[in-house]
């Protein structure tokens, strides 16, 4: 009566890990500022409830396995807006980015196959390869070089015969890094000549800082055929818990497989379907503003962090998190500090430890992400608590 | 760029497959009467739409990754009132029962792993089961048998070295076959005496006519280590489109795999979680009226079955589905001209060829399942349609 044993390689969330210290630390007094996930303050759009509020069916029934028409032509018009061409048929409606990234490893990997995945990395990737039987082979990334990925030597070097894919989620969570075009065409070329996917986390599209364009792997052509982008409406809308993602590619082979088990999991939540639709319907102006919001809380959080000494750090072009090298060795004992003993005014911060964002052993572990998700105000004192945390950390541990 | 071959070993939704054939025949202005799948035309309690409409958040923010715990307290008493235990840290939210058990299979299953299920089986298991790398052993029953399965040399006789668990659905879909508890003790022992899971999928529990009492194996204190139930909102509420289940065990290993599996994929809709805990506050005498409709219905159905020269069935004992062989060597061929050929004054059916739910190849090919969710009339109308086309069909193909 045993488990798998890949279970035993899936850790637990090293975002989530730290919440019951920080809940302590709350009903002891202290106000924790939460930086650690990546949940926005932003409102959502009032139209999502005002379609959930009209839908007067006497029977909540079961959608199309692959998604409400109204839904994916929604979907597609928006992409319209960006010169890509997708249709109903290529647009497969998922619960959340989280299902599709799920659907496409276990679509395409044998036990033992290799996804390249530049690191930090988003942490669930680990979670979806690893129950699918595959293994990660990162693209280590360095602070100093604002973690980018982009480089022909680094990529061709992690490709052997059991890789399969190159995964790229640009805008980045963590680092914040994002691909253009001309970086994009080069991981295209790549992928082309060794025959790979490209699997294209797209789920910050939008935000995009310092006047650049929006990308997509969806805007290069030749590549139609091999590649998977995954999307979402959970940051793009601040509308995480409607748990309303996408599949999306034109690779006739991938959708049939996608849709097998997508009829195997029946459908996505019927009334989150309608409230999305009327999302997508929004005018430009709403992406607009939310890139301008986060925009200036990027620029908060950044000079915020520069005014830490020793601290190493480029200013990320894009989504909403900043991935930062401390002056520390050990970030997570830092944390366990941060929310257990210090607080300044009876206030304190919480961050995601690095370390959990990488695959291999002994990175990261003096780095921390934070999620710019709260106001400026608090996102400013934020990182003050973390500039003053140091300094009393620092003097706490030198003085032992 | 190839798809894993696991792929190859999933197939199309059998239930799904005739959808176009159904909706050519509508297009010509036939009436279809649809016994295919299980979408019950019972209407959702209102409750499930008047307690989304009241979320006045202004952000549709995750909710715990193990679900939201207004609803795991609900439940957890909801089981109460059968005199079983579960508390919030054994009941983990799904998006519906299909991800409770495609995290169950991917948790305990390593690559040729087996899970013995009785045949016929709610194709789905397949998915799971094969994406998750692992195998279905079948244990194959017969109509003329009511599709009993609670047989020890049966049972023993499919046990291998690579058996890691017996999954077991009752009330049984596509059968109706109900397990006494007596049943449940025999498949218990053997469970315990062969170190092996038992996932019982209960999504259709209430669902038991004749005066049969609600059983679960979880009445069954002996096994609750070794013990993952299924549920689900979708049949017991009507409310398929909610996509809210559940995965329940008290085993703290499989429940921490569990978690880390929901971790990587967020959480479940907010909204839906919140309608759904509204559904399990509903007072008693809503089974008690849902049981006595559908009772009402499988006895039309089966007084209308009987009237068909030459057809195998017993009476099933629960949920909303019934199975039976009829006089016909090829169902699909049979289905195929109810849909493109046959109609009675402008009317025809659609059912499901039960072919799709035998693992073992060739069974089930004079066989159908039958979804009794429609209203009485409709239902008698619906098999006398049936039973006209066996008739006219038997005499063209004998003609030809």
């Amino acid at each position: 009566m045993k488990l798998s044993e890949k279970m035993d390689r899936i850790l637990q969330s090293p975002i989530r890990r730290f919440n019951k210290y920080a809940i302590e630390a709350a009903e002891n007094g202290k106000k924790v500022y939460k930086l650690n996930i990546g949940q926005p303050d932003v409102e959502t759009p009032q139209c999502f409830m005002d379609a959930v509020k009209k839908f007067d069916e006497k029977v909540v029934a079961y959608s199309e396995s692959c998604g409400e028409t109204e839904l994916q032509d929604a979907v597609s018009e928006y992409f319209k807006k960006y010169g890509m061409d997708y249709g109903r048929d290529d647009i497969m409606v998922t619960s959340g980015g989280s299902e599709a990234l799920n659907m496409t490893f276990t679509s395409i990997l044998e036990p033992g196959d290799e996804v390249i995945i530049p690191e930090p990395f988003y942490t669930n990737y680990s979670t979806f390869v690893t129950a699918a039987g595959g293994v990660i082979v990162p693209l280590t990334t360095k602070a100093e070089e604002g973690y980018s990925y982009a480089n022909k030597g680094l990529i061709e070097a992690a490709i052997t015969d059991r890789t399969k894919a190159i995964c790229c989620l640009s805008p980045g969570n963590p680092t914040g890094n994002v691909l253009s075009l001309e970086d994009m065409k080069l991981i295209a070329d790549i992928a082309g000549e060794r025959d790979l996917w490209i699997i294209s986390d797209e789920v910050y599209r939008e935000f995009v800082y310092d006047g650049r364009d929006v990308t997509s792997f969806g805007m290069l052509p030749d590549i139609a055929d091999r590649l998977i982008i995954i999307d979402s409406v959970s940051k793009r809308f601040s509308a995480c818990g409607a748990r309303v993602g996408f599949l999306i590619t034109k690779n006739r082979d991938m959708m049939e497989a996608a849709t097998k088990l997508a009829q195997g999991r029946l459908c996505c939540p019927t009334i989150d379907q309608i409230g999305a639709a009327a999302l997508y319907r929004l005018d430009k102006s709403y992406y607009d503003d939310a890139r301008a919001e986060y925009e200036s809380r990027r620029d908060a959080v950044y000079d915020e962090l520069m005014k830490i000494p020793g601290i190493v750090c480029r200013k990320p072009g894009g989504s909403f998190y900043i991935t930062a090298k401390l002056p520390i060795d050990d970030v997570e004992d830092f944390l366990m500090y941060m929310l257990t003993e210090f607080d300044d005014n009876g206030e304190t911060v919480m961050f995601a430890p690095a370390e959990g964002f990488y695959a291999t052993e002994g990175l990261g572990k003096d780095e921390i992400r934070i999620a710019y998700v709260l106001n400026k105000d608090d996102i400013r004192r934020s990182v003050e608590l973390i500039r003053l945390g140091i300094e009393r950390y620092k003097a706490l541990r030198n003085g032992r």
